[in-house]
């Protein structure tokens, strides 16, 4: 403490009403918090206890024990103590304790380095494109090294990325052998882990060392290779971007934790409810990832697509479901264990939207997280009535809704009455949006309106029944008295308007019914028919989430309103409103 | 897949029964997983499914549909589509998600960078000194800022860590502006924020800027200054290694992640039962460090001392209550919750050991992680007596004893017996150790035993009431007629073996009670005087946790006795060994 070192036994018997003054230099010297107590001196009395009389006096009101505010010799650390054991994190604390201690080197392991080998004729670098360049046929950037050397990041160790390898044998070994004489601890070789015509891999390891395992019982991941050469631990890492990781974390991972003397953290694990039934391939072990948030009382989750390539489906994940492999799946009633991929704060903060999918819930989550506010929209696409179904199920917050009464021409209300019975919900407006036919760039083949539709040399892309876009597409054929029979491509489905504007690109179909900013955005051209609304329906027991205000708040902004014009075929003059409140009857 | 891409009508109609023949480069074309579809192909079908007849002619037994195993052009990313949102941390998949969506290059925001100026005339840097080198008197190493730079890393900062400056105004004001004007983004003086005569720390920043606040109502970390000079955070951190961090984690942690546009996660949160009341100051919130564990069917916390300078509560703690400022602490009784400093996982592999504290109880806590097991021993230091009570109130794992009865001369049966009540314990030795005088190197007092210690020479140091030392002393006294009273220093207690040296090494006391490893330690003398046995008490219905198993396996290895035995002053013949089972009556 700052004040004075005293000699105990000369402030006894001092009080209130029989103060004492000691003199500095004699019975008092000044002394500061952290210096040594000068010799014949046993203890401190603090600064604020002290009247200072003059230079020399100081008065107190109060007798001091001995040792008081003195910290004895040995009374943190002392030889002989155990610092830290063995195979020990080294934390900033542990540094400190160190230092204090005198030891100011210590042996720690090496940190893991691990060689990391893109294989694939198919494979360009990133570096050899612009990011305007269109790729070449059948070419595919490589990225699975660079999440790969983020994971080996995450478990402490070092990555070293090879030039990617095109698949000649010759080549492969070379790049192989490079590896294993190199001072890597740890080599995996991506991809190549299959029965392809030209997976290597598993041949290579076992020329050079030997293949433990080919293929294990898991999903997605299931073509990996285990194997070792010259002592070195050699992993064929299967292609897809979802089955890389996977394979990683359930095999690289816990070996580089070992290799640094460690145990690899457990994820974090809660209950959810499947937001439906999941059913699972007997005798193998599925790992699939899954969208997550708390709606009302509990934790739900809806899986992600099953789609081994779909490196989305690793960005959007908020969990991982484990179904075991003598399981033939989970139904939606089971609560089961998910680990978590983020903290259980942030799925307090996550928002879940189910319904229809629209760019500007893309542009609402964007300007929540702009405004520094911590909430995650969780999004997931499965059409209007798909989401009507989610919020009478109670597995998300809100739902994107565009459905047409062709009746009445009034947009949500009757479909809410139908199938949200006993659900009060409120109807906010989102946009209002132009629908219309996405046609080819310079409207080829002149397509002026549905009409041209039942014309012999035009092919038509559909929606899946039950979206709203499907809804209105069939009012607008009745209305013109067409027959759906007479339509060429009435049966092919897509899902997304992106899917629609992209077949049209391909030239898979002459033309589809789409939003317009879909078709703007593959810079095709688009022939208008209909402003229709699109609405977020919320249950109103909900509404005073801050989550939920916060959306909304979001959505009248001055900022969102501009970034909706400028995607043009947009209209935000009734974005925020409030149409009604409806019940389900 | 890997296979051939075929025209799915072409295979229409094909069964077991009446399979096909295709042509390859006619009706199929071998393909691999990843590659481009071949033009007018609409379907794959796997190489498992295929019987290959000759070089030129494929079987199959079963048809295709269109697009089987054939993955659509903008199926997992399309243009427009929200990758990522703003302020989002970007992690290894989603690095992999912008570079397969043909994004080279983001804005993110700069790394914070954090000044760190270590100020006191009586530091010392670390590399200016020897490992085996003694410090001169008054002098202390410098370790605060190693663990401020540590902390600012585990917030993704830079730390810089400034030369030590000393308690010179005009020093340190030069070394404050040169950070200022540094691209550092925060600025940390540490320390001088306090009240003393050279605590220059809060004048600087008042003359360069504002001290928007000096002193906080927490404990430890009361005198903080928290300021703002030249637009630049300044914070005044206090001296005190506990009170630096706790100021650290409460102000400049959640600083460094709002300047990345994240928020700072969360500790995990647990339920325990405190060991023991925790009186604490009303108006101030106190931040205690605990050791914990779980013991039975809870968590258990025990309060690690509130010295803020013991580094060694930061290394040793495994959690921290928070007990709030209007509060006057927290009763034994109560269930609070307590923030993990380390996995709860780990946690659940901690055995806690309550009682007299031994070196080789450091010695098996570092032989288990050598061993490479994930196990945590955590130790507290309560003399012999209050491991019993600790052991009946079901708070610690196992305890350490050493309690002589001295009608029978056995060892602490006696004390189990009395204290236990309806605990069944089964006795383990852990060692048998020399007890005796320590006495300064050379014996200059001549001391022989027990009976030097009645003379007028002779300062001696005692050992607290319920230590088993404290017991076989008083023992001796008796068995020699001396009387307490007749013996100089019987009042002063000390905790430890090592105090009890220490005094002896500072000359503080010319002899005290203890083990010749505490002797050795410090290169003291030693006069032994009895070989006793120090026993690991353990409820039996403890024993087939595998945690416990560990211990004893452990104890019972060669490698454990070899290192005891290197030690001097120990016999580890009987280490393991169950003595008995006892239950209290």
């Amino acid at each position: 403490m700052d004040g004075i070192a005293v000699r105990a036994e000369e402030t006894y018997g001092t009080t209130e009403q029989r103060p004492k003054i000691l003199k500095i230099g004699k019975n008092a010297i000044w002394i500061n918090t952290g210096q040594a107590l000068p010799k014949e001196f046993d203890s401190v009395i603090m600064v604020e206890k002290i009247h200072e009389i003059d230079e020399e006096r100081v008065e107190i009101r109060a007798p001091s024990y001995p040792w008081q505010h003195v910290r004895k010799v040995g009374e943190d650390i002392v030889a002989t103590q155990l610092l830290l054991p063995q195979n020990h994190r080294i934390r900033p604390y542990d540094v400190g304790a160190l230092v204090s201690a005198g030891v100011f080197s210590v042996k720690v392991r090496e940190k893991p380095r691990v060689a990391i080998i893109p294989t694939g004729s198919e494979l360009v670098h990133h570096r050899d494109l612009k990011e305007t360049e269109a790729l070449g046929k059948g070419r595919i950037i490589e990225y699975n090294s660079l999440i790969l050397a983020g994971l080996v990041r995450e478990c402490d160790g070092i990555p070293i990325i090879y030039d990617i390898v095109p698949d000649v044998e010759d080549k492969i070994r070379h790049a192989l052998t490079t590896a294993i004489e190199s001072d890597a601890h740890v080599v995996i070789v991506n991809a190549g882990s299959s029965a392809g015509s030209k997976d290597y891999t598993v041949h290579m390891i076992g020329e050079m060392g030997e293949v433990l395992v080919h293929g294990v019982a898991m999903m997605p991941g299931k073509p990996t290779i285990l194997g070792i050469a010259y002592g070195k631990p050699v992993v064929g890492n299967p292609g897809y971007a979802v089955s890389a990781t996977l394979s990683f974390e359930q095999f690289v991972r816990p070996l580089l934790f070992s290799l640094q003397g460690r145990h690899a953290p457990k994820s974090e694990v809660i209950k959810v409810q499947p937001t439906r039934d999941l059913p699972s391939k007997l005798g193998i072990e599925e790992f699939l990832r899954v969208n997550m948030g708390k709606v009302g009382s509990g934790y739900v989750a809806t899986p992600l697509p099953r789609a081994a390539g779909s490196v989305t489906t690793l960005t959007r994940a908020e969990g991982i479901l484990r179904i075991p492999a003598l399981s033939e799946g989970i139904s939606h009633n089971e609560e089961v264990e998910a680990e978590l991929l983020v903290e259980e704060s942030e799925l307090l903060n996550t928002v879940v939207v189910i319904g229809s999918h629209d760019i500007t819930i893309d542009i609402l989550a964007d300007e929540i997280r702009r405004n520094g506010r911590n909430i995650r929209i969780s999004s997931g696409n499965v059409g209007s009535l798909g989401g009507l179904i989610a919020l009478k199920k109670g597995t998300c917050h809100l739902s994107g809704s565009h459905l047409l009464d062709t009746d009445t021409g009034q947009y949500n209300i009757s479909y809410i009455k139908k199938y949200l019975k006993g659900v009060k919900v409120s109807v906010f407006n989102l946009v209002l949006r132009d629908q219309g036919l996405i046609v080819a760039k310079g409207n080829p083949k002149g397509i002026k309106g549905i009409a041209d539709l039942v014309r012999d040399d035009i092919t038509f892309v559909n929606r899946q029944a039950g979206s709203g876009t499907r809804v209105l597409f069939d009012y607008k054929l009745n209305q013109s008295g067409i027959k759906s029979e007479t339509i060429r491509g009435y049966d092919h489905d897509e899902f997304t308007h992106m899917a629609v504007a992209v077949d049209v690109l391909s030239g898979a179909a002459d033309c589809g019914m789409g939003i317009f900013a879909a078709a703007k955005a593959l810079d095709l051209d688009f022939v208008p028919m209909e402003r229709e609304q699109y609405d977020l329906i919320i249950p109103s027991a909900m509404l005073d989430q801050p989550n939920i205000q916060t959306a909304l708040e979001t959505i009248r902004s001055r900022h969102f309103r501009e970034r909706v014009i400028s995607l043009g075929g947009y209209d935000p003059s009734e974005s925020g409103r409030l149409w009604m409140e409806v019940e389900g009857d």
